[in-house]
């Protein structure tokens, strides 16, 4: 603990992070509780969902939660422990279930959680002090996030600003098409970092950077002559077809901006084709580049015309780190007719594998007696806000716990 | 420590144990000394080592253990780790040797532990010094119970009051028919605290309550018109061969009854018919229902009339578990004519494999925000007592090494 | 750290390590800093990397080191970590490049480490500050030994001592026959032990002892009359060829000594006949018995008038360690014709496989109750060396950070 407020206290700012926090068994478990288990933390699309009784699970750090579809319509979000001995309830990722029953003793709750049996209590046992604990919720155009603090950190400044750019993709009217998680053995600071930054994109990512420009804004010093004609003529349309597009301003904690692709891909593929021919929402124009999107603590996505792409990060352990990927299309597209999966998924696969290779040889090199914290390069300012971000947040939880 | 000590000063009687004593190695690293090297703990049946030179090895928390047979037909007992370098000595699970020989400087040992020969050792060396530490051992009609320390708790007690009911099964004369362990992903106290109640029996181990009761107590309120009626018969019965069945008083640390099978069931095999053909012990009558037995800290055992089964518990980690089974049967049954190991031993199996789901389950669930210690329902009462204990070993050994 | 001290100050001379100093995590994360980044370590054999351009990579303790031939012929030696954020720049065991580019952002470098390519930089950043940072490196005949520190320990002792032993067989004009890493089970001090006493060899090694003497020193009182009449016609032999013999003055932190084969053996093969029909250097005599050399923390070698064997030691966690080994012959030796891969190996690799054994079941019977210091035999005095100098770095590291 003084090692960490040690490290903290002379972090310098435009860095990266000391070796000891990607290695640290002891910082993770802070990490949990000051971070986890502060933030808003992406956890799933509303329409994986739809029907009433169908659930999720997912992880916000080391607890599962329950995503459940209720009969009006809303959606119940639960610590998956049950309140007898903690058992999880829901061992799935996704199921469909109109009560909430343990696998342990059959404690069985309502959609709202409530507990509605209990075998074998003694009669002073009070159900309602045993419901499922209900964690907040935020529904962004179909986007969830959870908060499993009884005191959550502001939500609406980020869904007022990211909300508009994100809204016309309709991601509560997709489906998942494709859903896959991998396992990187490196911390999942690392991971989120290799995701704030483009510099290693040109040599790393050929897969990707055939549509998506390697650079985040559109005054980079590094746009060429093809892109700084392009973004006036796109700009222009996004205008007219309602769309915003500039970078949203928010500070450390999320980020969102519409770009043209490059190449004259409509789409993140191989080739630069359309990945489904059905165009999400009410879209009609299909070149319409992408809105990229990000927020803390480790969340990101792309919105393009034809498909959405989820990524979420979770910590297993100081060294492992799970990435989930989900690839979402228009609710009423056809498999096999408008998407192919593996025309859909292949250009983030590949750039996945890519950067788990990056992700673990970066992490394997910061325990080296050789590495000090580095200057980020001017592309990486997004790596500054990240780790101001995490500093502030790991500073507030250590001075308010003692 | 600290941290160890707030969570037993906050503990709440009747009510599961903090999610900390689940998941911590430096708690687990206390047990070791606070509990399983303090504590008799089961380490097999004596019929294993029948024969002088035969040897078994078993885990006593960390330390393994040889359990060694004299040619005098007593026991040796000692820790196995060679008094020189600390090495093991005994490999196997079990074996045959007139000598404990080290496999590393060949120092060796004879059947009481003394050190007999060790190779280029200076003048100045004695060997007396540099015997086997011997462990205190206790047999009870051929149950082998071992404490490592060398102050150990009574057994006295246990043994009078429990040995009534097990003698008659005479464990001394059974064979280890089956023997097999399985790794559970659970804290080793919530694989003893599935075991110790059966309130989870009805919706997961069909195959088990075929047989046996789910109730623990033949005055459960949920015994039914069949057990009602079937219990004052069956302690006709047992009265009339001698057979005690009443629960014994063994507080927090034991406990044994005897009860009737249900369904009509003679053994607790799947269709409830005799495992063995060829009874234990002197025993004449099929129809016994059976004795249940558990012992701190993780050994639990059942004696029907045809067969016996041990199970312990030996901690690997703070989330792994390693759970023994052993089906012993009487020693001149023959496999293939008396008994057939498949249907010996599948109930047990089953009900193991079911229940190794539950704890995993009940340890992802414990690490949850949204877990705290829960009412446990009457039926768990033997969950009040494993815990009272637990708290008391663990309060004892902090202060006292304060 | 207590615990440590504690366990440091009642050491006994002369006697094995307490448990806790092979089974703790906390213990190993001071001997990364208190002895494997003060010590020279072995990293590799300078032939591996002939030609300029030519890499080996190396683990030193948790630090993997670069080791480069330039183009004037020297050898850079860098620590495999950017200075940017810290990846991995070498991936390989080995490699060919003429310049050192990290995989992460293609900051590339120069023979030198020094750093000549850096993109997207801001204009104060200053490539000279972000050179890769160089550790000390010894070459002793071919040998190479690499320091992590800034001040780093004497090496000439050394050098000056051993190089008269180990120089005639040229380790620098030899290639790398065959290479093999395994993983034991036990803690790398165990494994070093292992290997510093051959107090067990007749027990667990036909192989190796069918050529190699059991004992280290000419004067052991095992030696029998084959070798007390073998031992001054091999002195008269190798002072003739002016090839050093005596014991090395070497303290506790290293050794050198030739000895004669026994058995009429020319190599440690399983039959002794030579492993390779040509000889190292410019050796012209194939009975020559062999020098043995050890170099803390865990290196160890033969070399034999026709093969060298170089062995090391790296700690993965407190209960693994990696053993690597590599053969050498004479660079222009013709595999198939003059040596065959099985022949050279067999007797090292069944040796290392037979150590990984006890080594585990040393490892696994230290973690007990009973364990406690035992008494080093006579023959185990390069433990007692082993131990005491093991000591001395901790108490020396551990004053100092105080």
């Amino acid at each position: 603990m003084d090692h960490l407020k040690a490290m903290l206290k002379r972090r310098k700012v435009g860095h990266s992070l000391e070796g000891d926090f990607y290695h640290s068994q002891a910082v993770l478990d802070i990490e949990y509780k000051a971070i986890f288990e502060k933030e808003w933390v992406f956890v799933g699309n509303s329409s994986e969902i739809s029907n009433p009784g169908d659930y999720i699970t997912a992880m916000v750090g080391r607890n599962s939660v329950i995503l459940l579809r209720k009969k009006n319509g809303e959606i119940g979000a639960y610590l998956n422990s049950c309140r007898h001995r903690g058992s999880l309830i829901c061992l799935e990722k996704k199921g469909h279930s109109n009560r909430l029953v343990c696998p342990y003793h059959q404690w069985t709750h309502d959609e709202n959680g409530a507990l509605i049996h209990a075998g074998e209590m003694p009669s002073t046992f009070d159900p309602v002090k045993h419901s499922l604990k209900t964690v907040n919720l935020q529904n962004m155009s179909g986007m969830l996030y959870v908060c499993v603090s009884d005191n959550p950190p502001d939500f609406e400044n980020f869904k007022s600003q990211v909300e508009p750019y994100i809204g016309p993709h309709q991601p509560y009217r997709c489906k998942i098409a494709h859903e896959e998680s991998i396992v990187e053995e490196a911390n999942w600071k690392l991971v989120v970092e290799n995701n704030r930054e483009c510099y290693h994109c040109a040599s790393s990512h050929p897969e990707l950077t055939f549509s998506l420009t390697a650079f985040a804004m559109p005054d980079d010093p590094r746009a060429d002559d093809f892109f700084t004609e392009l973004m006036p003529k796109m700009v222009e349309k996004w205008e007219k077809l309602d769309l915003p597009h500039k970078p949203v301003l928010g500070g450390d904690k999320f980020r969102c901006i519409r770009l043209p692709f490059i190449n004259n891909a409509l789409s993140m593929t191989m080739d630069g084709s359309l990945a489904c021919r059905k165009l999400l929402g009410d879209l009609e124009e299909k070149n319409l580049g992408s809105a990229r999107m990000f927020h803390v603590p480790g969340n990101w996505n792309h919105f393009c015309s034809d498909y959405i792409l989820h990524a979420n990060v979770t910590p297993l352990s100081p060294e492992r780190t799970q990435l989930t990927t989900k690839w979402l299309v228009h609710e009423d597209a056809i498999e096999g007719w408008d998407y192919d999966i593996e025309h859909l998924t292949r250009v983030w696969q590949t750039t996945n594998e890519q950067d788990c290779t990056l992700a673990s040889n970066n992490h394997l090199g910061t325990q080296s007696i050789g590495y000090e914290p580095g200057t980020y390069a001017e592309s990486e300012f997004m790596l500054t806000d990240f780790t101001n971000w995490y500093a502030a947040m790991m500073e507030k939880y250590l001075s308010e716990e003692v």
